[in-house]
């Protein structure tokens, strides 16, 4: 045995150490090779920025953290599919910076609740409560009477194309005969509400004031009459909390609907009535700036001239071709606004004077209420400082909203960009069609929830890209659906497969874990889904690319299971639940309710909750199903019943359990594969059930139909054999002569039967002649 | 009005468009700011590798995908506190990696299942169970001869210092006599161990034999009889199932400690025994690269002398220092190993000779079985190919092991690097000492889940350095239970004050949102939290660091809670909320279980879950024993068993399902009454059942006494049978003259037999002569 050089040199020294832990700077370690840094060719993160209108490397202002401002909801009525749409498309967005790509965001987002049409809303139903409701507790000459009144105002108000003076007699003959609903519709959208809300209260009052309750008639009524209250009484609402009360309300709802969307909760919520003051402070910097000015009757509005000719700034960033449609910067000013007194038609309010009737704050510029621009503005400020990452809102707030909130931002900070990087929701669309109430096609979130879980919601959502425009429409609800049940079948699938490894290693059974060629192609496949993933959300936050490699992946997962199952290797749990896992933590990602085993998503539809209940209250059922399966099987014992009985009783506990959300699925080696089933999947199994219990019942009926026809020519059978053959020819109008045998030999007119014929007749003779031994032979015994 | 120029400019084209949506190409944008790339300052991920022993910058091969295997166990014993600071410090920085820096981790872990401490330990449990438990059912003399030299045997190996011969009278008087056991002990750290197993064999064998149970004292004297029993018979055990078996049940074991502490399993696990034939192509390439030689008795080693000559690679590049320490290589080559014909005694065992009585596998070189460092070489190549990005192992590993396993893969390859970071955990201490079985302070991982919750040792690692070394001592434990209490009052507090928000909303309350400069505040220290927790996991995963980060945080969101408690402003709590959602994220990253509504970690200690886990998890048990009944029945009923085999399946699914707390409750009706036992009823019930059985047992053992009593008595009849009548009374001590019957007439004396006597003597005769008739009978047939 040679001692090598190295050896001997350090063996002395080293003999007597006792730790491998103990450092040795005297002995130098070799070089470390640095591996090569490939970060170069990896995908960035680009973000479509609507001030761009192209796809921009996404840098924050401080790294690993994001300020957002986030346009929230005017609150004075039901949320819908549009607010659906965003808010959901927006959280995905949110989720995936947040816990794919690490940020710590900090997300902001407004409650409007000052606002026309808030201040319309409140006051409207105030009124129709103070001086309907509360005024008629049936239905009276007198309320039929200010009804025709409130209807006759409105037609005229909203229907100019009815001229006739006689509502009564020729309203409604007029409504079925206008031929051009279409045209009029695209000049004024709102026409067909109008004609609805008219021919609604037309009929209650002329047609069926009889038969309607008292609660029927004034919902009927209520969308003409509360126009009509409210340009009559509406100035005398004073009471602030009539305008607190209806706006908070449908906040809270809001948020109920969010938390059903799973929608995470803002950071930060600003309320606008919550920051009058800093409004005040900031309108009043901006005129200081230079660029806003009073009006005389108490108003504040932005100068839009001026700011944009200043050599530092810019208008209507977003949309400039925008600029000066007097239809947008009107409908953004609300309809309670008059500003006559602005200098140029493109400049908004900053500060709206109050009229009666209208909530208003005291300022420096007398009584009034913050412009709808201006209060975005103020609270993004105040939470994220002079320049944010990112805002976001549907597309149709670009012009004039973010514009105006763009320049009253800058014209405030007099700095350049106050937004970095500006994201818009398309557009959403119900089958084509733009979401209207005019268009009858305006679904509420609630409503939207009786039809489809909020998972399914969410999942049309992640599968549309969020800058692009969302068309609702049945194809893709189809498709939606076919996803959800290509995952759920998978989860399903994985957990029985996990559930029988696990029960084989508990009862001491041996799993071999050696991976092959088939499984390193399958975690191949994982590295290869995942990198895929990456680029998909690098790519502006791409969820529907990247659920699509996802769905490639099980694809290929059902393969290796399948070809498992089909014995052309043996099946390697590890490998699937690696898939499986990263799969749940995409889909947990994109704001999917996961379970907490991570082998699926939650699938609880119901609102009761997975975990509700006690173990007892869990297991009952099943023990149940065990205990009367037990019951029938002793009693079949008992009384030695036959196996088949047995087996009978097998295949009941299988139907049974399916009920319970339990598929057994025997196999060849007797021991069944227990699978827990999702709604989905249990449903398609009890139709299979149906199908088969129906075929079963057709054939059986088949059966009996065929045992009928058998009988029956049984029966005619018996009864040609009990005819003697002697007799069987006797027919007098048919023949004349016979031979000692019956056979005749001239027929009905005399002649001889022909040998042809008489050949014939004998067969016949013979066979029955058979027939007939065999009845002699049956009534013999 | 004056309209500007740039408004009458574009207004009459813009008047027509209705939709804002339209493109307008022919207006440009103004220019966008990129925002400035601060990325520059953000830190850079670092981890501390052993082969440089210090921090470098963390650079994978594939951009966002890390490849890693870790030094998984070797399975011949209870798993340990080692362990389990190894595997769930391991799993923290797997789960930073993959969870907060988003890594896409396949990670890869062995399972050692053949080695020499498996084969002594396996082989000698076998001999224990077939020389002694199954051979000595009582302790007689033979038990006491044969126990008495194992422990002379024992004494004269392990102790030397006990000179004396008389074992019985002066082992124990010396035993308590020796001064210097510390003294020794530095010497041979195993000197305790020994000690304590001597004496505790000493005490069963001369002091207690007679009032210890036979298992009670086959457990006191085995430590001392194994030894004797391998070296007497180990060569004998061939039948590789043995082998087998031992390992297995660790595994299983281990995964089973893994899970309770909640460490996420391997993407691929490989076994040794799974390898064997890839490890032989593996050494053949080694032998053909010129690394390694066969030896003459059929071994294959590693020839470090020529891989350190070689200008292409570094031998024992972790720790160079301890080239050439004899005490390790040899530990590291196993005690079953000769490596008396090996070129230099730093070279290591590829391919080790079989022995008979060792498991073996056929190969080029004759059967063998894999040394310990070549293993991991080829099931890590085998899985991340000829380099991986990290290598994980306790510090003790480092040499021989880990050097080893990179001179093998790099002589395999011909590389320069197969590991581009090397990861150790550092040594684990128990109250300031090494943990080992000579100083009774080893801890298995199932006591200290006696002692701990699943969190709170997770606490301790996720608090410690994990590249340092951690002694478990009072006040670390008494630091742990402190943080964790901190932790835990906190969230407590904030569910309390968000379940008090949520119910005046329901009640329709306002509550107000807005934020002031004390929340401000609060959401500026959530940001430094933030950024502080990015340093420290850049800096060498110091998850420590994080959670002192987020402790600070908690105490802030305390002063404001307390603050608003006190009056001094209003609670708001969505920065609650935003704080509380923040820390609970990065607490589960670091692996801590954490409630669905991610409001808090879940305060269950029990292993049953606070929310028991899904309604699945919580029906399985019972779900799979209705299947596996049904599968019993099914397959009875296919192969038409008799009703009573069923009846006894009924009664075995009845005694499981007590294990499952339920009990079933016959009745006459035949439909069992089911019943949820608590604890205490399903105990009286196993008790009642083992009782049952004992009485049956009992009924048996009765039954079979009285049936050897009876089958006694028939031979003695049967003998008393044989007697001819005639020949009944022919004593000549007692008689000394009969009649022709045999009947005695006079006595020994002469005296006549008195009549009293004579009328006895004649029915006994008369009783011989049936018996004697009966006998002819049986005999004849």
């Amino acid at each position: 045995m040679k001692f090598p050089i190295w050896f001997r040199s350090i063996t002395k020294r080293n003999f007597v150490m006792s730790s491998s832990t103990i450092k040795k700077p005297t002995v130098q370690q070799p070089q470390w090779h640095k591996p090569q840094d490939k970060t170069e060719g990896k995908s960035i993160l680009k973000i479509y920025n609507s001030l761009t209108r192209t796809k921009n490397e996404f840098i924050p202002i401080k790294p690993g953290h994001i300020t957002w401002y986030c346009c929230g909801p005017t609150v004075y009525d039901h949320s819908h599919m549009g607010h659906a749409r965003n808010y959901v498309s927006t959280d995905i967005n949110r989720r995936i910076l947040q816990d794919y790509f690490g940020y710590n965001v900090k997300f902001v987002q407004n409650v409007t609740d000052i606002d026309d049409k808030i201040i319309i809303a409140a006051r409207q139903q105030y009124l129709f409560e103070q001086k309907i409701i509360n005024q008629y507790k049936e239905i009276n000459p007198q309320l039929l009477q200010v009804s025709k009144e409130y209807l006759s105002t409105y037609i005229s108000k909203n229907l100019p194309q009815f001229t006739s003076e006689n509502i009564e007699s020729e309203f409604l003959t007029w409504t079925n005969s206008i031929p051009n609903v279409s045209e009029i519709s695209k000049e004024n959208p709102k026409f067909p509400m109008y004609l609805k809300a008219a021919k609604v209260a037309y009929e209650a009052i002329y047609n069926s004031s009889s038969s309607l309750s008292i609660e029927d008639f004034l919902e009927k009524i209520q969308d003409v009459a509360k126009p009509h209250l409210d340009k009559e009484f509406g100035s005398t609402v004073t009471d602030p909390s009539i305008f607190r009360k209806l706006p908070y309300f449908w906040e809270n709802k809001f948020n109920i609907d969010m938390g059903r969307l799973n929608v995470l909760p803002p950071s930060v919520t600003t309320r606008v009535s919550e920051y009058i003051p800093e409004i005040i402070a900031f309108v009043d910097k901006i005129i200081q700036n230079g660029f806003a000015y009073q009006t005389s009757d108490g108003s504040v509005y932005f100068d839009t001239v001026k700011f944009e000719n200043d050599p530092n700034h810019d208008y209507a960033k977003l949309q400039p071709w925008n600029k000066g449609d007097l239809s947008l910067i009107n409908d953004g000013e609300g309809s309670l606004t008059v500003g006559d007194s602005k200098k140029s038609p493109s400049d908004f309010a900053l500060w709206k004077a109050s009229k009666p009737g209208e909530p208003s704050w005291s300022s420096k510029w007398g009584e009034g209420r913050p412009g709808w621009h201006i209060e975005c503005s103020v609270m993004a400020s105040d939470i994220t400082g002079e320049v944010m990452d990112i805002h976001s809102g549907g597309i149709d707030l670009c012009f004039p909203h973010h514009d105006n909130e763009l320049a009253q931002s800058e014209a405030y900070f007099d700095n350049k960009q106050w937004v970095n990087y500006f994201m818009h929701n398309g557009h959403l669309h119900i089958q084509g069609q733009k979401m209207s109430k005019s268009l009858k096609n305006f679904i509420t979130i609630e409503e939207a929830l009786n039809d489809y879980t909020s998972r399914q919601l969410r999942l049309v959502f992640a599968l549309s890209p969020w800058d692009k425009p969302l068309d609702f429409k049945d194809s893709l609800i189809s498709e939606v659906k076919s996803v959800e049940s290509t995952f759920s079948k998978f989860f399903t699938t994985v957990r029985a497969l996990n559930n029988d490894y696990k029960h084989k290693i508990a009862e001491g059974g041996f799993v071999s874990k050696k991976v092959s060629t088939v499984e390193k192609q399958l975690y191949d496949d994982l590295t290869k889904a995942q990198i895929e993933v990456d680029i998909a959300f690098n790519d502006n936050l791409s969820s529907g690319q990247a659920i699509r490699s996802i769905q490639e992946l099980i694809g290929k997962s059902n393969s290796y299971i399948q070809q498992a199952a089909a014995g052309s290797h043996e099946l390697r749990i590890e490998v699937i639940l690696e898939v499986t896992s990263w799969i749940v933590k995409i889909l947990n990602i994109l704001g999917f309710e996961v379970r907490s085993d991570k082998l699926g998503w939650n699938d609880t539809s119901s609102s009761s909750g997975e975990d509700g209940g006690s173990v007892e209250d869990i297991a009952l059922p099943y023990v149940k199903a065990l205990s009367q399966f037990r019951d029938v099987v002793r009693n079949l014992a008992i009384n030695k019943s036959e196996s088949n009985t047995i087996l009978q009783a097998c295949d009941t506990i299988r139907s049974d359990l399916i009920k319970l959300n339990v598929s057994l699925d025997d196999r060849p080696n007797g021991i069944a594969l227990v699978k827990f089933l999702n709604a989905q999947e249990k449903e398609d199994l009890i139709q299979q059930q149906e199908a088969k219990i129906k075929a079963a019942e057709e054939k059986e009926r088949k059966k009996k139909e065929q045992a009928a026809a058998n009988a029956k020519k049984e029966a005619e059978r018996l009864e040609k054999m009990k005819i003697n053959p002697a007799d069987m020819f006797k027919d007098k109008s048919l023949y004349s002569e016979w031979d000692e045998s019956g056979l005749p030999t001239k027929d009905i007119n005399g002649e001889e039967i022909s040998k042809s014929m008489t050949k014939k007749l004998t067969k016949q003779h013979q066979q029955q002649q058979k027939l007939y031994q065999e009845y002699l032979k049956l009534t013999a015994q």
